[in-house]
């Protein structure tokens, strides 16, 4: 399979590419670096993307921004950023992608932990993972094709602790590793309209 | 208690006015009709819908735009109409109340059956619901002194079933007085950062 991953610079996009291209050809797309460069909060630098690669079999989407931050103090700009970059501008990826994807391919977005248990400060990013999980399943029924749609939502990454660790007091970590499997569950599987959860032991 | 039903005129909101009026002082707001106005795509709107009510114990948000329609016909306006209006809109009503509401106060946001049993034509009402319902969990975790918030999730209302029956064929319905419980039990009981469920007997 030829296999877009987005993000591909990033902690889980990394894991995702080595974990991919042992099987498949992966084109790897970044937002400063990479084969091909993309901002997905412009839909015409999604559109400049897709006329760049070509026919492919999967997309998988390991990027989106959301601000975190006290609750009281979000304002609209600080909303807007989770909603243009990590919920809109995965949603517009699979919107742009429809008509440009192979018979039969599928679409991987990355939602998160924190649209089911949320933490102080994460009230965008829980708000964008649980709008994108229900797109997930709900933009299942109309994929055409045979076309597929699954979301991977990774809790804390092992990568991530010294950096996020104060916020998630007690959350089980997953690596990098283990979360890109829920990617390869999803590109290489044949489920449909579900989120793959890849969380630790703690509930 | 001073409860203000934004949405207070639609089939949802008489039915929360008609139940809450028993026991408490209702304000009811509306688009077009109310005691009340107010365009919740429009944060002066709710700024001044807010300053003409002064203080309040509750709000009850049974409001909100999306567009239906087929997946791969909507448009970046299609979206903005479900972001602006019942997800920002709700998010905006609570985020502008949170300084205006007396203390222990409650927030109650709608969201749908379709954040988790999604139709053909809903991916943007999936998106949206499951958005709201995940802010809810984590606003909570936030919200200051004693205040609460929870969203309420119906089902197909009995009385849309004429007009929204063909797009949700196998779905049992509620009542909207039925529904209106659900707004009860989150401004009268003492539940928070939760989704409460009033949907009937088909899962």
């Amino acid at each position: 399979m030829k296999v877009v991953v987005v993000g591909a610079t990033g902690t889980i996009g990394k894991a995702v590419v080595a974990a991919l291209a042992e099987r498949h050809e992966v084109v790897q797309v970044g937002n400063s670096r990479g084969d091909v460069r993309v901002d997905i909060t412009s839909t015409e630098s999604i559109e400049a993307m897709y006329q760049q690669i070509g026919a492919f079999d999967a997309l998988v989407s390991a990027t989106g921004a959301v601000h975190f931050g006290e609750l009281v103090a979000m304002d609209q700009a600080a909303w807007d950023i989770g909603i243009n970059s990590k919920l809109m501008g995965q949603v517009n990826l699979v919107m742009a992608g429809l008509n440009k994807i192979n018979d039969g391919g599928s679409f991987t977005l990355t939602t998160g932990i924190l649209a089911e248990d949320p933490i102080r400060f994460g009230a965008s990013a829980s708000m964008v993972n649980g709008g994108l999980e229900s797109f997930v399943k709900a933009a299942a029924l109309e994929m055409p094709r045979g076309l597929r749609i699954n979301a991977v939502s990774p809790t804390l990454l092992e990568e991530s602790l010294e950096a996020y660790g104060p916020y998630f007091r007690g959350f089980d970590t997953v690596t990098a590793a283990q979360a890109a499997l829920g990617f390869c569950k999803s590109v290489e599987g044949a489920r449909t309209g579900t989120v793959i959860k890849v969380v630790g032991q703690v509930h």
